[in-house]
């Protein structure tokens, strides 16, 4: 890319604290399955990681709701179960099913992890991330991610998906020393991981926890926040002026002692948040990201515009990133998605 | 029963606002799969719906964890569903795989539900209160439930259970008329239902709005609180003196409007709640339930000790009654309820 500083970009400005009119947009999993030509190239691998791993695909795929939509930052494509599978535990994708892995349920089967060679692994999603640093527009910031150590802890120990992270929090609870053990190292991994992403090109880290919301506060307070905490830590000492957005998706009124302890610079709001409260406890400590609720852009129409009226109204006055408050869904007409970054762009 | 006064019963007076030490103890879910003898009962019927429609084995049902325990509260062993069924929405329980509902998707399929009739085939329903009436321990208070509008019609207009509610979402967000029309006949139909419960021998209502944390704020105030609201003024104006408690399920921040607006008398806490937080914000206005992690109670141990002590420390000192965050898992070792009933009890 033209190399234009960072300061340039309305989304990097936000994230530094800065009330920007209109406010920067994009949406989670904006590369997805929503648009035909993500579609298409999809239908060229045969399993999911397949496209993580293919950095020609991988950036194509990233790049394609950026030509549409102009969105004002792109997210690297990739997925948060590589860096288990970096680790050593294989992840497999059934179609329409999830993913699969061979659970973690003893010190043993944690033994089988391992750091050696994890960052080789993971060589082609930095390619990716550096073909994306060469290839975004010059106005749009460039996200790395990560997986937040207690949601990929979740699919380590259940082997799959869940609904009531029975196993995890019965190891968690009743055998806190072995997944203390789990979880630091994927805060080590995680870390490397990040570190990495940045030193390829990334410009912001963004951590996914997305399964944040079934603990009580004190589990919440150990197996959330600390390990998340220990991240953006080591993000800011290693790689200082990197912004890091944290999403504990479904921690309600946990989202605030979240912000006051990671030392985070962004929190992404799901959308169950109530605004007003966001805005008040939160916003004057970090950049409110977020939350129309992707079903809305499903509907389309008035609802959607009054909707996305409505976030632009409580939000706007301080730091702000508009975003859905979950993952764009894949039956979303892609033409919604173009009413909506209308209206966001026609703030005053 | 004997004709103890329900002043003497200490769960009713927990919810009118009494702070009762030790404080009285009840599960959700406490008649289910962890009992060897809900077990037993449970494969002399077809189907889970002809459990709830046998007065004689949905009673046996309710009184057995009274046995082992003898909990301060019983509830009625019954489904949230029995109402769309009973308005003519067939529903079926296939094993392992949730409900099954033709879903209401039209104006012309809402036309097909209908009243008449609808409290005659809840007799059976009716029968079963009544005869726990009769026979529960004179100590024990009588709860009668039903899901909330807002989670009874998510099943109805998906047909199924759901991850994303996208086709209940679709219809609130995009046709709210038609949606308003299925909520104000479930506000209707669940309004006679209760008030029938309570002429049969329900003492407290419960009102379970499972799905209450995947909305948006605006669409919890209409399609939450609102119909909450509207069903609890209609039990205080008819049946005085008969307390309700709200479950609105992972309604995080949310639980403060709710609280602040339906007029409930009490709450249930789901796991996720921090309990500072609900004790400084809700416990003046309303009696506090909950809110162990059902996880907890299958870890056992030292772990579930800690937790249960935790939760007596900071609820106690004011209106409150012990119960889950969340219904008993099957996988629950009955002894483990032994020692949680123990701990409860033997605080002073």
């Amino acid at each position: 890319m033209t190399d234009a500083s960072p300061a340039t970009k309305s989304f990097l400005r936000a994230l530094k604290g800065e009330t920007v009119t209109p406010p920067p947009v994009w949406l989670m999993r904006q590369a997805g399955r929503y648009l035909p030509e993500y579609r298409a190239v999809r239908a060229t691998v045969k399993g999911f990681l397949d496209l993580c791993y293919s950095p020609e695909k991988a950036t194509e795929v990233t790049l394609q709701p950026l030509r549409r939509y102009g969105f004002d930052a792109a997210i690297l494509f990739s997925d948060i179960l590589v860096v288990p599978d970096a680790l050593g535990q294989a992840v497999s994708f059934r179609e329409g099913e999830g993913p699969s892995l061979k659970p973690i349920r003893s010190s043993k089967d944690l033994d089988a992890l391992t750091l050696e060679g994890f960052q080789d692994r993971l060589q082609p999603v930095f390619q990716t991330v550096e073909r994306l640093h060469r290839d975004i527009p010059s106005t749009t910031a460039l996200i790395g991610f990560a997986g937040a150590p207690w949601t990929v802890a979740t699919y380590m120990v259940e082997g799959s998906g869940s609904k009531d992270f029975v196993q995890t929090k019965i190891m968690a609870y009743g055998r806190p020393d072995l997944f203390q053990r789990l979880i630091d190292l994927l805060v080590q991994a995680t870390g490397d991981y990040l570190i990495t992403q940045i030193d390829h090109g990334a410009e912001a880290i963004q951590l996914f926890d997305s399964w944040a919301g079934v603990l009580p506060e004190d589990a919440f307070a150990r197996w959330v926040i600390e390990p998340t905490r220990r991240l953006v830590e080591r993000i800011k000492s290693e790689r200082p002026g990197i912004p890091v957005i944290g999403f504990p998706r479904g921690a309600g009124a946990l989202y605030q002692p979240y912000v006051d302890r990671t030392g985070i610079d962004g929190v992404s709001l799901d959308t169950g948040i109530p605004l007003d409260w966001a805005v008040g406890s939160l916003q004057s400590k970090v950049t409110l990201q977020g939350n129309l609720d992707p079903v809305m852009v499903v509907a389309g129409g008035p609802a959607l515009d009054a909707a996305v009226d409505r976030i632009l109204e409580v939000c706007t006055k301080g730091p702000f990133i508009f975003n859905l408050g979950h993952g764009i869904l894949p039956n979303t007409p892609p033409e919604n998605v173009a009413r909506l970054i209308d209206r966001v762009r026609s703030r005053r």
